[in-house]
């Protein structure tokens, strides 16, 4: 049985624990690292013993934060997850862990509930938003690299407090971590949002260039298909954050990338403007995740998995697939 | 003479005036729209009478803001300007007003010092922010246009929270924007930020294949020539914003475009990643700006500016431009 326990009680629970595995997401974005490492920091800086265990390679955009990281030696007695919304998320490496989480820190409304203790706040923007108060209310000390990790969270969760799920606290907390330490602000936003390789730039290109428009110009589609990867050399890592292309185009409600995994199976991820709850959209499907972003797997080929999604949003816009 | 005067007698200033010209400049940015329109209906909402004048078109993206203004007759006796670094930006249709302008209101630490009043801050993000800073000290009541068009502002210079330009001070303000008004941000910064026309993406696609990276990889240079404008059906308003591509660019330090303005004129504009104060490049060609974000014009054939721009800024970056 698992049940919510508030901020206090989940920065007691830290408190009187100790030799942590910390585990995140597969395909680790932002949020995921910065949370992470935004623990395994704050609890070495208690004393206590911890390491950041991912399925996945961590993004080397990320190095500013995972340089200052090494692994420790420790008989491992306590599992939390941070960021993560459902176990199945673990990937094949960390599944082993499943049903062994004692305490489950996050953010997503979609949150399974699968650790014993919960402390889950849907209203906020970021795990790393979750952390904070956590950690602030526990009274427990913020280092500046715990500080350089909750921002980068609270940041690539909210698209740089561009997206509405972006919280007049989340401003508070961002200007509290400011003024506490020089966070190198302008660099990390660099790295997370606008720095790219002339490969990368020639890969959007590309995609944007095969973008094609549905439902009366509301749903906008890019497809990223295996064959095109190994032509253009992009590694399956190289195509995170793609998902935000196809909203770029004007009068676009909902933005949708279809990316092939294997044959016959595409991982779709939803964006959305204003009209759509494609977390809605997602569960349908199996998957989940916020109002204005979400994702699923959906099997088929790509005219199938397409039409599937077209047909599941086409209602919640109002309308008729067989009219446009 | 010019004295500088501080945010309290500047609102006092406001109150006891009326019949308000507010300038902004040419080539009107989010900022100079935002503090524009802001500050006329703020004045408005005091039963004042005020009109924005610009000597360009008002970008069609601010729709938001310019749709819920008229302009209003009356005899006008006060001129003030905001967000104008220097008289020579008013463009032909308003520089008649050059010698009259009683207040500026501005950011720019290259102000020029040319109105009879100032309220220059350089340590402000935005003119937005100044603009701000005299409502709240003159307890001038901010509505919610106004709000919209003060997080406007904020938003465009800063690229919403995301350069080092971004102090505490401006996610204190966004808060409190926030708290007290349901600003619809999201739909705002998509506004701002992300939503292109499929031409704007076309046209991004062709400035970036046509980028070249110089200096060992430090400055990357965008060329757009009126040619080009003219073969890709785009106008010099939906020019704007591109400044911000050659950035985007992995290693570079300064990101230059060059837009040919008639022949053998260039306008410059140049960011900066972290090394090179851009302001200080672009007053040695008679123009100005910030320490990250600033332009001039320069003459010659695109190989001759292009050199010209390249050898002002290798020194800074301890590069012999001989040997690279």
């Amino acid at each position: 049985m698992s049940r919510q326990i508030d901020y206090k009680a989940a920065a007691d629970f830290l408190r009187s624990h100790d030799n942590y595995y910390i585990l995140i997401h597969q395909s680790p974005d932002g949020d995921a690292v910065g949370s992470g490492f935004a623990l395994c920091s704050a609890l070495r800086d208690l004393g206590k013993k911890a390491n950041v265990m991912c399925s996945d390679p961590l993004p080397g955009k990320y190095s500013y934060i995972t340089d200052k990281y090494e692994p420790q030696r420790f008989n491992h007695s306590t599992t939390v997850s941070i960021d993560l919304a459902d176990t199945k998320l673990l990937g094949k490496t960390l599944s082993g862990y499943s049903d062994y989480i004692e305490l489950a820190i996050d953010h997503h409304k979609s949150n399974t509930g699968f650790a014993e203790r919960l402390t889950v706040d849907p209203d906020a923007s970021s795990a790393c938003e979750v952390l904070y108060e956590i950690l602030t209310e526990g009274e427990i000390p913020i280092s500046e690299l715990t500080a350089t990790c909750i921002y980068t969270g609270m940041a690539t969760d909210t698209g740089c407090f561009k997206y509405d799920c972006t919280t007049p606290r989340c401003h508070i907390i961002a200007a509290e971590l400011m003024k506490e330490y020089s966070l190198p602000i302008g660099r990390i936003n660099r790295v997370l949002f606008d720095i790219k390789s002339m490969e990368r730039l020639k890969f959007e290109q590309k995609i944007i260039s095969n973008m094609k428009v549905f439902l009366d110009g509301n749903c906008a589609v890019a497809a990223i298909m295996l064959a095109d990867l190994a032509r253009w050399g992009v590694s399956e890592q190289d195509t995170e954050g793609v998902a935000a292309l196809p909203m770029q185009i004007e009068g676009v409600e909902v933005g949708i990338t279809l990316k092939e995994k294997e044959e016959n199976k595409f991982k779709v991820s939803m964006r959305s403007a204003e009209k759509v709850d494609v977390s809605e959209i997602c569960m349908k499907f199996g998957g989940g995740g916020h109002t204005r972003a979400a994702g699923c797997m959906i099997e088929g080929d790509v005219d199938q998995v397409r039409m599937k999604v077209l047909a599941a949003i086409a209602p919640i816009l109002g309308i008729d697939l067989w009219m446009v």
